[in-house]
């Protein structure tokens, strides 16, 4: 991994804090956010995410790479290191899991002050069918030795990050990256991986916030200490400044969301409905365990009414929830929140932290019904 | 239509002259930006842009349809009203064309003070492969009248724009609407039409900004008399105020866009490039007679050498250009520029225009060579 310090070639966004303390959104967020695009909520509708209503968060730039002369690399402390072609990892065991992703970022813009990087609202979300082979059949192959720790995956994706200049690069441990659910995935939507979601090859960690999923593989390596890489140890951390070490990001936090009812505000995204009886759905997940209650309230928070909450599709996808709101003439605020199997409850306003991970604080809808 | 003083229900945003006197971005921007996505610029390397790497302008929600409780309405100065099918539409004379298509609001957020609305920098581009059959031939089924001044099309989306319900709709003159160019679209890139780009069909006013190429095709009518719809008479104007009519906005300006060179910076997208030969490359179009000239200048503008032009796969669709570049150490900021059949030449900064249109100033990109 090329290490070198690099932040000094490029401007500062902000006061150097990292933080953004007023409300006006800076030009660099901008880009971010139209690089990077979010899922309409509107499209929580569809059983299945249709390609190119995912989210994506590309760190970089999506690389430039063919099949023909990709090749993935397994290596460090393995008996036989190997260098597969896409066509022989195709040649092994196929599955196919629908999977909720989520990024951790989904909510940073909600948080005050804002962490200065991709300002997501509610819509870093998606539900795509991913089909690969498990990475543990792989990992078998190549032999992991006994003091192997953890297992890292090396994108294609380059650019410079804090001080950086860096490959995108995560790890698991060897238990994490061994468990049944975690592939090697080839294809979304029984179709070839598009190249903004790491055509030919990425990892699929279900059930953990989407930067686990390291699009772009290039190579995979065992290492015998925990990997002290940027994305590990300096990004993705829940925090309360720059210079605090804080807890990994890794499973993600229950959540709601609706679909908006009635029709939109350009400008606002304020909701017209008419009133009367008005059908509330949306899904519902959470990383471990999945949701075990949906809740509504149509009073802007005061009182909260059970949804009807459907089956999921796996472990790891997300669930339907419908409720029926009397929608009465005037203006509302719809708030939806999901508990998870162990209990916890989506908070009204999530804790901060520096980041701006992980803030899965309620869904509010401003709706004018007449 | 339906038409109705709407806007006393919503929010206002900013001091209520639709325009944005500070640089701070409006968390109302930022809710269309992460609907609405761009295409990130590495993405000009692809001569099709795969599917979800397309620009979107989506007004209001995308609607849920299904193609067989859908149907065409062809109405109004027609001899012989039609009511088709998508799988009698397809039946038709079928014809796919490449068609390079960027919506007119492109680089709105460069423009000081800014119109509060999407604020798209350089993204909302793409070249997809739009196959269909010509609306001409439909129009000739239906017999339009002698009397039809105008075509209008509606959309099934639905909202409130301006003080207006509203479903999307435009129109064009007789003329523009029965040129040989001019599809109804049922499909993308060889796959039908995704929710998010019109399905089950929209139209293709190739050389046009975006919006007149209208989604979610419910309708389609002949009128007598110019069509006074908002998007046409409110929205889409060269104008110098709220208040002045303005000229319309169809043919897309020149523009000529660069692939990034070397990484990107996380944050502020600068570019890490090293010394030496550095191709540059990238596409430039024009709406009217495509482009005859592209220019870079590596000096910040102070001087220009010409490219390599490509072929165009269509008359509507985009030319690669190349230019070897010999990197010296040091910062410099890249323009590109692109000049039209006609001799019209891409500005350093465009006019400024109320709502932000056409806005077809250069290209810059900040790099430091090391």
């Amino acid at each position: 991994m090329e290490q070198k310090s690099a932040n000094k070639y490029f401007s500062t966004v902000g006061d150097g804090s990292g933080l953004a303390q007023s409300e006006g959104l800076y030009k660099e967020e901008l880009q971010l956010a139209l690089r990077n695009s979010g899922m309409p909520l509107e499209a929580l509708r569809y059983p299945i995410t249709p390609t190119g209503l995912h989210y994506l968060l590309i760190h970089y730039d999506i690389p430039a790479v063919t099949a023909d002369q990709w090749r993935l690399k397994i290596a460090g402390r393995v008996a036989t290191p190997l260098n597969l072609t896409l066509e022989e990892i195709k040649k092994r065991p196929r599955r196919t899991i629908p999977v909720t992703m989520e990024c951790a970022g989904n909510g940073r813009a909600l948080f005050a002050p804002r962490r200065i990087s991709q300002p997501w609202l509610l819509d870093a979300i998606g539900n795509a069918e991913w089909t690969g082979t498990p990475l543990r059949t792989v990992l078998q192959e190549a032999g992991i030795r006994g003091d192997a720790a953890e297992i890292v995956f090396t994108g294609l994706d380059q650019g410079v990050e804090g001080d950086q200049i860096q490959h995108y690069q995560r790890s698991l441990t060897v238990d994490e990256a061994t468990r049944d659910e975690v592939l090697l995935v080839y294809e979304m939507n029984g179709a070839p991986l598009p190249p903004q979601h790491g055509y030919p090859l990425r990892l699929l960690k279900p059930g953990w916030y989407g930067m686990a999923s390291v699009k772009w593989l290039d190579r995979i390596e065992a290492v015998a200490e925990p990997f002290q890489g940027y994305q590990m140890v300096r990004a993705y951390r829940y925090a309360q400044s720059a210079e605090d070490p804080g807890e990994a990001v890794n499973v993600m936090r229950a959540r709601a969301l609706m679909i908006p009812p009635g029709i939109p505000d350009f400008m606002t995204r304020e909701r017209l409905v008419s009133a009367g009886p008005v059908t509330l759905t949306g899904k519902a997940w959470a990383g471990h365990g999945g949701v075990s209650r949906v809740e509504l309230s149509v009073d802007g928070g005061s009182t909260w009414s059970k949804a009807e909450l459907g089956e999921s599709a796996s472990p790891y996808a997300r669930r339907t929830w419908t409720f029926v709101w009397d929608a009465k003439p005037g203006a509302c605020v719809l708030h939806v929140r999901a508990t998870d199997a162990e209990g916890n409850m989506q908070p009204v306003d999530q804790q901060w932290n520096y980041g701006g991970y992980g803030n899965n604080g309620v869904q509010r809808v401003n709706v004018v019904v007449r």
